[in-house]
């Protein structure tokens, strides 16, 4: 399938640094020492992921000064890179599920009013919540292609 | 983070290929021959990403024999794999949005029931929709390690 977003999608993201740096910026770290502090990423990859993810608009790079320190660059997410947090919330939540110690998820994700713990939901354009995958029929789209 | 489920998922799902794989067999694709023939996966590769989907408990191998041909397997969702969906179709969605071609997405996923386009939405556990990154915060879990 030429036009597969799903295999576009993971040609861009298909990486384990990459979601865990997107992780830190969507947590609200912005600076390149503060990554490398909190994550442990190799310094060579971390720089790497970086400049991809501002390369494929999902990070903008924005200068800031310290005062007595030279110009320096932070990462904020662009709307492209806002609009993955479903995509990571769905991740976290299946590790949590399946993959984290036995005393469980070292983070959770939680709506800031009510402070409930946030979950991932299919429904469809109609409204209908749907939770068994059986329910999911794939379609052609107005992009298929003919084979 | 030791205890990153993020991190953890990734290394087992972080490889465009696996996506791919995926994709297949929630669209009922079981056997290699077709998931070669539908994916253009170099063979070998595809080997190994079966192989690796079935030792992390995504896949089980399920024994099938055609009339006059040796005994082959092919590759079924466990609930593990199943329980990927939503990341999946988030994938697809954040792939249809930004980086289908002009025409759109090659293939749509709709309720069975309704014909609907299916699409993933954030909800806390007390039923609010979330629909802005700003309202959601994390917290450290029951498996925060102190640092």
């Amino acid at each position: 399938m030429e036009n597969c977003t799903v295999g576009r999608a993971m040609a861009v993201l298909g990486e384990r640094w990459t979601f865990v740096v997107l992780r830190e910026v969507f947590n609200g770290l912005r600076r390149f020492e503060e990554m490398r502090e909190h994550t442990d990423i190799p310094r060579q990859v971390l720089t790497n992921r970086l400049a991809v993810l501002v390369d494929e608009g999902l990070l903008r790079r924005v200068p800031y000064q310290e005062p007595g320190s030279r110009a320096r660059y932070e990462y904020r997410l662009t709307e492209k890179g806002f609009d993955l947090y479903p995509v990571l919330v769905a991740i976290l939540r299946w590790g949590d599920r399946y993959l984290a110690d036995p005393e469980g998820s070292p983070v959770e994700v939680v709506h800031r009013d009510c402070g409930c713990r946030v979950d991932v939901r299919l429904s469809c354009s109609d409204g209908h919540l749907i939770d068994k995958p059986r329910d999911l029929v794939p379609r052609p789209g107005p992009g298929a292609h003919p084979r």
